[in-house]
């Protein structure tokens, strides 16, 4: 069993701080759970073009207010808490806060760690590993 | 893409009422993520003996308070916001809630849908899906 908490992992570096958004990883690949877990939040006002090519994810909103445009159907869900959203296509899409959010992320395969978006909104598939426990 | 909110979601199938808790599943197997992913609350008061010998569990805590007994060791670890546990050992515990619990759970393998514990605390692996979208 391993137990963790939110507060403690953010002074680590399991958080990663990038442009309109900060992610604490607080299950990752190394803990062989075959998924990993992460607390995301999107900055107030972010607006985020995202195509994760090498990744499933599933995105839980926790609190807060925005919209996730599909850009396959031009299709926008508004995100408010208790809404999910899978992208199980790899689906290339925009995410918008009008309100800061806090999202339950799990990717499959699991993140090494250190992942940040390339500029095609992609997370790699070979990024570093953090080194706390 | 797919999108569902729990709200909607607890008034389906996808909700599962049992002794001390009761769990909404937004993401299942046939979602084809690779693991599913679980509003769950655990009721004040309940104290409950578990085994998920068939599964991986990671338990991120929304809201609540309570605590998780690793029966291997004789540890008790305190729940609250932001304390995350995984199961990577196929822990056996026993999980209390002294407040009410939200609880975000994923699941791999993936539940099939209607999963409620057997006499041992697991969840078997050839459950029901559920009928909804």
């Amino acid at each position: 069993m391993i137990v963790r908490k939110l507060q403690d992992a953010e002074k680590t570096d399991r958080k990663i701080v990038s442009e309109g958004w900060d992610s604490t990883r607080l299950c990752l690949k190394s803990d062989n759970m075959g998924f990993s877990f992460h607390i995301t939040t999107i900055f107030r006002g972010a607006e985020l073009p995202l195509h994760y090519q090498n990744h499933l994810e599933s995105v839980y909103c926790v609190s807060g207010e925005g919209s996730i445009e599909d850009l396959a159907t031009g299709e926008i869900h508004e995100i408010t808490p208790g809404v999910i959203y899978l992208l199980d296509k790899h689906d290339k899409h925009i995410l918008r806060a009008t309100q800061e959010m806090k999202m339950a992320c799990v990717f499959n395969p699991p993140l090494n760690g250190k992942e940040v978006h390339d500029a095609s909104g992609a997370y790699p598939l070979d990024a570093d590993e953090v080194s706390g426990k």
